[in-house]
């Protein structure tokens, strides 16, 4: 496989960092390709922009979205993109490592978001979820926060993780048409033990050495509705 | 009342800005103090990071949220952060307008939050929630999207749009005490006639003058679980 890692966490030497580097290491060991973009070192732009076109279809009036899908098509759009999209077209797999900042992304990876998963590519009108650009390939989180699994499921005072990264999991990679895998979860990270740390990272390599073989999150398909969205009766 | 606006837009002449604008225009008539964060026009910062206190409790080590804690108390929180802080101090209603990108904020909106809503002042521990910094406040997000309405709800195929945004509405703005009150939403904006345009100003119109009224949201409050987070029986 063509591993795409995308990580964003401020210190390097965090858990969180550990985490990406363990992606590295195990998945090499398997024999995958893995590439790296490693947003905070890349010191990535995160601000979707009149910046990110060279040329502009319209340079009166930013149409984000619309200027994606003509930037890609004729070549005009930021180099820096340009390099991301790449990567994404390569990958069979693609792993979000991050702390999670606001039950989400920080935002130099929602930027990433933003400004890479471009209109045209990555999604057209009537082209989302199973029809998604990036259908065929995988998706994972990796994430790590300070919460405790008490904290989560029904009976949790925050529900269901999940649901708290339904944007993410449901809204942005599985918009692509990504089959995206249950997340691992570091749960309590600043708090714990350095045995229990050993612990975690015993369980995410674990997790790793399923990833192709997880069973993605079942989600609506537009296969269920019309071609007005409408669902089907 | 004092009203902070929080608006975040690539495009000073989108529709989207035009909401803004009428925030500033319509709580300013009634009577309101406005206070304005324009992020794009600000160029503001998102990206979190150790240049974020210009001291730090641990030099050698980041842990994000703790220099928060730290940067706060003895004021070495980088100014652009704590000007925005005394802007949500001094405000009765923070309103985020934005166009949603991938069901969530831009990015730097999204910095915004990551890096204004500060550990110690917004929440901590076990104070958030009910309990949360800005509790006695209340909060509205004023969005456009290019979906249709009928694309959400239960049978909708992307859900209800308030589980997609649940990470912001319950997980950001409740989390830190504020009153959510439900969103302004802007449908179709791209497509939508001039006419259909006027109309949907009017309504936002009509939910600003209603804004201070409307009821908030409901989420499970930290009273309903014991000083371990579990839920009391």
């Amino acid at each position: 496989m063509n591993v795409f890692l995308v990580s964003a966490h401020p210190e390097p030497k965090s858990f969180n960092s550990a985490m990406a580097r363990q992606i590295v290491d195990v998945m090499t060991e398997a024999g995958h390709e893995v590439v790296v973009s490693d947003l905070y070192a890349m010191n990535f732009n995160p601000v979707a922009s009149a910046a990110d076109f060279t040329a502009r279809s319209n340079p009166d009036y930013l149409v984000y979205a619309l200027e994606q899908r003509n930037g890609v098509k004729a070549g005009t759009i930021a180099p820096d993109i340009a390099r991301e999209l790449d990567k994404l077209d390569s990958c069979d797999l693609l792993i979000l490592n991050f702390p999670v900042f606001w039950f989400s992304t920080p935002a130099i990876l929602k930027g990433w978001i933003d400004r890479v998963l471009v209109s045209g590519r990555s999604y057209g009108g009537m082209r989302f979820y199973e029809r998604g650009g990036f259908a065929g390939k995988r998706a994972a989180v990796s994430i790590s926060l300070g919460g405790r699994p008490h904290m989560f499921g029904d009976e949790g005072i925050h529900g269901q993780l999940t649901d708290m990264l339904r944007h993410l999991l449901r809204g942005t990679l599985y918009y692509v048409g990504f089959d995206v895998v249950p997340p691992f979860t570091a749960w309590h990270v600043p708090y714990v033990s350095d045995e229990d740390r050993q612990t975690i990272l015993k369980e995410h390599r674990e997790w790793l050495a399923r990833i192709d073989t997880l069973e993605p999150m079942r989600f609506p398909r537009m296969d269920e509705f019309d071609e007005r969205l409408y669902p089907k009766t």
